[in-house]
């Protein structure tokens, strides 16, 4: 661990990611209601590979090549693919040992964001610990990204980067001087308590009521099921070997 | 007043204005320390007129052409300027009766980026009121954009954001599905308080304090001592006629 200290920075919107030159960074990508729970639930279930992809395009391309592919935008499962990104539909039966092809309205494209940056992990409450500890190992400077919702900050994804970010300063050797840091945690310290009540007001909350999506609120929001954290290699995402 | 519901939204950074597709919103800028307080304060001295130019290029030019020109990059004056954004360089003494042509780090951008939409007016915690009951009166959909710092959100103005926000949903007839205003009355809440003691995890107050401008701290945290809003005519900043 370097004895330099690191800061940490919280980027609210992909769209804002530009501004925050830091390279060397360790960037976690967040996107709770869904997409980034849904990956991390993949690798619980032993998939091997995950290929993010930004366009629909590119998604239909790779089913046409005998893929299997998760794609959806708002929330809808589009026609071509297998399924959508409900973190219930990566069962052990339909992903175990596969590669898949996936697409989601946010959270991929801040993986492409990201991908500038020195390492990207795939963070959720699922493996917020195992994330936070390897952040903290690492001990390089750290960005959270919030996938948001078509750019504009949410809420979900903020108290995860609250609750994070609470999680990595309680080390020493790292500080912070972002504004959007001390907000996320405040938040968080807010919503703690009762977080599922807290996100009632959210706007993917009511998305996801509409569309008879949001039985996987509670999972989303579950602590620790894991240790396994997602990593961007190349351009698939695969399970950390530590 | 329209008796359809209206909705009020919160924009985080001028980078995510492009975001909100709301042509017919009237838009409140927001750039508390300093500019937009800054701003205030001249029209409460009396300047005829304040014209936001985004490049120092620009406000060169004006200089050249014998106007009174307030210019700063990251809080400090220009060479060629007559002077900076603190308020209190906007004394009556210098601005009464004149025209000022003014450029700052991010709040005249936010200023441009706003013109799109159908009315734009300056907003501080000096003219909250007045703001909020015009806001109201005109029973248009509400956009608040924060000048933001570099385009990365700033907890100063989004604590306003939050006020304002609050103000203006005790009407029944203005909504919100927006996180960040959410967001932003949540923190209002935390700080409100102790304002000035919130204030000092931020950013620009470290800023402001290690270039020994933090003088106006708390002028900038003073409600309500006018009813002037300044309104973006053509290109230009004047007093509203109500």
């Amino acid at each position: 661990m370097s004895k330099e200290k690191r800061k940490i920075e919280v980027c609210l919107s992909p769209a804002l990611f530009p501004y925050f030159e830091d390279p060397g960074a360790n960037v976690v990508v967040v996107d709770i209601l869904r997409a980034t729970s849904a990956v991390v639930t993949a690798f619980m279930n032993g998939v091997e590979k995950i290929i993010p992809v930004g366009t629909l395009e590119e998604a239909k391309a790779f089913k046409e090549k005998g893929y299997m592919v998760a794609a959806e935008r708002d929330g809808i499962v589009r026609p071509f693919a297998d399924f959508g990104n409900s973190p219930y539909n990566f069962t052990r039966e339909r992903v175990e040992g596969k590669d898949i092809v996936y697409s989601t309205t946010n959270g991929t494209q801040a993986i492409h964001e990201a991908s500038k940056c020195s390492n990207v992990v795939i963070g959720a409450y699922l493996n917020i610990s195992a994330v936070s500890e390897w952040l903290i190992k690492e001990g390089k400077d750290v960005i959270i990204l919030c996938a948001a919702w078509k750019n504009k900050m949410n809420l979900e994804d903020t108290l995860f980067a609250g609750a994070l970010s609470e999680m990595i300063l309680k080390q020493e050797n790292y500080y912070t001087i972002c504004d959007s840091v001390h907000a996320a945690i405040d938040l968080y310290q807010v919503a703690r308590k009762d977080i599922l009540g807290y996100i009632e007001k959210a706007a993917q909350r009511e998305r996801l009521r509409k569309n008879k999506l949001d039985d996987v609120i509670g999972y989303c929001h579950t602590f620790d099921l894991t240790d396994i954290i997602p990593i961007l290699e190349d351009n698939y995402l695969v399970p950390l070997r530590t």
